[in-house]
């Protein structure tokens, strides 16, 4: 069966030969909340977002993804930081894709929609910070999660 | 000859086929000049970067290529902006690639290190603001250095 390993720091790991730009987004919403999504292919809670097609910005994928999984419009605001950690490896056994870590995240705005689940998206919710904290989630899910709760005065550049 | 064609709103582009994250670097030195190089390859001025390699960050990148092109060290401090216009596709005729951009730019300090030119570079200078602004540079890159120029509160996301 394909699968995805995740491997962080790992002397073990397969070398990369992918890298693929994504874009997480955080929209928030007039009362502070976070859109959030349960992923379907594990028990890990996620940004939206997802990689980066040919013909779109940077910007639009993330506007286009956060459609996908969760059914809102929005409208990138700002960016909490760059992800360009060389330790952090995904492993896709289907094809042997072995991708280093790319992704940026942006804040946004609502400007539409009505939440939806997706093939990706088991349950969409809008979670307050301290609820969004103790959500599970993947370590570099993690991180992003809390540069963007520290509500940091510059990106972070890693 | 192998040729590299840019193309920016072209009807008439072939269809990118590739994207490669690359870092543009903006070194500033004490007196606020910016270190800026005389390309090889046509007759304009830029700022050091160029492709990020396997095993190294973004930021990492924009310093070994500073380092390459340039001769000098550099620590990265802060982003300019995120440049993944659709519309700008490189064309390299060698092999049929055609990359659509995909650039971040970053400021630097310097750190160590001496003038030195390269094989990409016929010559490194640092310039004063206003002179960087009247030297010759391609459309995309004439776009960061406006942004760098103009000390923006929040990073330009495009």
């Amino acid at each position: 069966m394909a699968r995805r390993i995740d491997h962080y720091d790992d002397p073990a790991a397969p070398a990369a030969n992918s890298i693929v730009p994504s874009a997480n987004v955080a929209v928030i919403d007039d009362q502070g909340q976070i859109l959030v999504i349960h992923r379907t292919d594990n028990d890990n809670w996620a940004l939206p977002g997802g990689a980066q097609d040919f013909g779109e910005s940077l910007p639009q994928c993330g506007v286009r993804e956060t459609k996908e999984e969760t059914g809102i419009d929005c409208e990138i605001t700002g960016l909490v930081g760059i992800y360009t950690d060389p330790k952090h490896l995904i492993h896709y056994t289907s094809n042997d894709e072995v991708r280093q870590e790319f992704s940026v995240l942006f804040t946004a705005r609502v400007v539409g929609g009505e939440l939806a689940a997706s093939s990706e998206s088991r349950e969409v919710l809008w979670l307050a910070p301290g609820e969004l904290a103790e959500r599970q989630m993947d370590r570099s899910m993690r991180l992003r999660v809390k540069h963007l709760l520290e509500r940091r005065p510059s990106p972070y550049l890693g």
